[in-house]
């Protein structure tokens, strides 16, 4: 059976250009980058273009990139570098639709160590209320943390005019962008972003690696602490693998972005529209037009997630209820929760998350089969008539 | 030019067989381990079949293995860990030879959050004074961190009987094994160590993945704060071709165990007599008997390391002096100060680190063309016979 790949927002395929060329750095030019000889001197080349690479996709400069193992690592890299740089600030802002990097250690900043964090809400389009961003940043800021967009809705957040907010009040800013890296245009030249994540198998680079954008002058404390790789700022041995992939993803990027915004982009609408056209009682989770190419997030109602998403798969589609970095919990998704979609959705609602790699056909194959699913599930399920209209009283 | 590649303790080529198992994890089963499909589904399994191994490797079982980003995030998470759950215990016992990620985690630990360091000292053979040991350790210490193998001159610390004298002192024991695993036997089963860290790619697996050995019972707090992977110990995106990788290190480790005891060491004893016999004022740095059998580190009096080394490099044969890791300062190697190796060899000290993919007649290349470039750099050297006279009357 043929796997349908509609969950590019949880990882993504390596690109063959990527495959190709990392290859030769696992059993060929092997080298350490640190090394004195030249083979490993050859490698420690190798790692500086993908570093120009990176920076050129970011609109930074290659001094301004640090390479860690991802997303997680860049995200704590960059709020506890702030707290350590700004230690008389004891307040961290964020919003209540962060990844799981970003939740968990706010989460245990507060519970073990005495910050104070201000958690945006957002509204039922997943859009944050500015007013309140702006009443939240303060002078005992000491980071904003902010995504550039939502992994599960796509909801794309101002960070670029947070920033500037976040520079007026002395505080630093932090944006975890592994999921619209690539995808929407990142300029980091002309803004007040002092830190930004990103992480390589998002991109279509392997997993194990990802980067952490520092602007130049923004006063840095290591959080991987040891030799002194990359510049001091981040200790270990460099994963050359890794950091060729992403460097060669970053390039593969630039080529393909238009095709991201379009083909890719149609891809996604017209799955929306087909699925909505089916399906009653459906309804898209997050903005429509503040949203990345890729994202769709329907929540249909009466039916659970899990349900959908283990017929899909028999089906040999591949989606996701919630993010998969929370998928081991039965919590209903706390960015589904925050926007405040009802009940009788936030358990049916599952995420289709595209790439380049799709077709029209997997797209027309999904809107065939997606509607049967849960139509079939509509039928069995506990949430009968009797219960349907229990929970709309509730409500 | 062919490579001679003795420069094994700084990375390692990746192992055919690991290349091969990891090849399809990049561009065909590319899906998230954590995902709700039988894509990601399929691959979660491959990473328990790779935890299992690493565990066999170790003597451990696989619920202690926590995969990591390599050696250096592994040495952190256990140290902070332990300084997190003993919070009362303010003093950290460690030895003045440890590896960057180790003495400057430990130094940034004194030096910013007031916590006292005991430095162990190290002999002229580099081996530890057991006395010492047991008077540092006491009450009020926290992590005992003490590495298995030396990655410089290869001496092995007696690290399980230390774990016996932490464990009486309700202390926390760490080792980096980085250098020792795959290379001595290790049984964690039948000690008192608490912590043990390893890195894949001194193993023969790809650079960017380690792992974390967390003994049943002891009490954990993460250093990576994320997602609820790796049962909820390090968050972030499970590295699938790493962790398939070191897995598959794992299991040729154990096949080629023998070989590494016999005929690497043979090798590497085989150079040692070879250059001792050609090369005067050249001596062993480190215990000739405790010491891992394929690390060879030479002091040739009155040379500089990094010419010695640029021009081995002209012969293609790879070295180091020092750890690639502290290779960008030009500080003289803290491990050998540490020992009192002689001013007039420490400069001049050139670590050969072997692996089976070294042959016997590399071997008699190396000593052949060694005795030649230490001949012509002694008549070169700024070291000249004045030099050598003054040198030797300020020891």
């Amino acid at each position: 059976m043929k796997t349908i790949y509609l969950d590019n927002n949880a990882t993504t395929r390596v690109a063959d250009e990527v495959f190709e060329a990392i290859r030769p750095f696992f059993s060929e030019l092997y080298g350490n980058p640190s090394s004195m000889h030249s083979f490993g001197g050859n490698v420690a080349r190798e790692v500086a273009v993908a570093r120009s690479s990176m920076a050129e996709l970011l609109g930074a400069s290659p001094q301004e990139i640090v390479f860690t193992s991802g997303g997680t690592e860049s995200d704590s890299t960059a709020i506890l570098s702030a707290l350590n740089t700004l230690p008389e600030r004891r307040e961290i802002v964020t919003t209540r639709v962060e990844h799981p990097a970003v939740l968990n250690l706010c989460k245990y900043l507060a519970r073990s160590k005495g910050y104070t964090v201000r958690w945006l809400s957002v509204d039922k389009f997943g859009m944050l209320d500015m007013d309140e961003v702006k009443k939240s940043i303060s002078e005992n800021t000491a980071i904003v943390s902010i995504m550039w967009a939502n992994n599960e809705t796509g909801v794309i957040f101002p960070v670029e005019e947070i920033s500037e907010i976040a520079a007026s009040r002395g505080a630093l800013m932090h944006t975890d962008a592994v999921q619209a890296v690539g995808k929407i245009p990142i300029n980091l030249d002309r803004t007040n972003i002092n830190f930004l994540s990103l992480s390589g198998h998002k991109l279509h680079a392997p997993k194990g690696i990802g980067a952490l954008y520092i602007k130049k002058g923004t006063r840095f404390s290591p959080f991987m602490i040891g030799g002194h790789q990359e510049f001091s700022r981040r200790g270990g041995t460099e994963n050359v693998p890794g950091i060729v992939g992403l460097g060669c993803a970053a390039r593969v990027a630039m080529k393909n972005f238009e095709e991201e915004n379009t083909r890719v982009k149609q891809m996604r609408d017209r799955l929306q529209t087909g699925l909505l056209e089916r399906v009653s009682q459906a309804r898209v989770n997050g903005h429509t037009d503040f949203r990345l190419p890729n994202t769709l997030n329907i929540g249909f109602e009466f039916v659970e997630g899990e349900a959908i998403l283990l017929r899909m798969d028999d089906k040999g589609i591949c989606a996701s209820s919630g993010s998969a970095c929370t998928s081991g919990s039965l919590e209903p998704s706390h960015v589904l929760r925050a926007m405040g979609v009802p009940f009788t959705a936030v358990h049916g609602s599952i995420r289709f998350s595209l790439s380049r790699y799709n077709t029209e056909d997997e797209i027309e194959f999904v809107i065939e089969e997606t509607p049967k699913i849960i139509m079939v599930l509509r039928a069995l399920s506990p949430f009968n008539l009797a219960t349907i209209n229990a929970a709309c009283a509730v409500q």
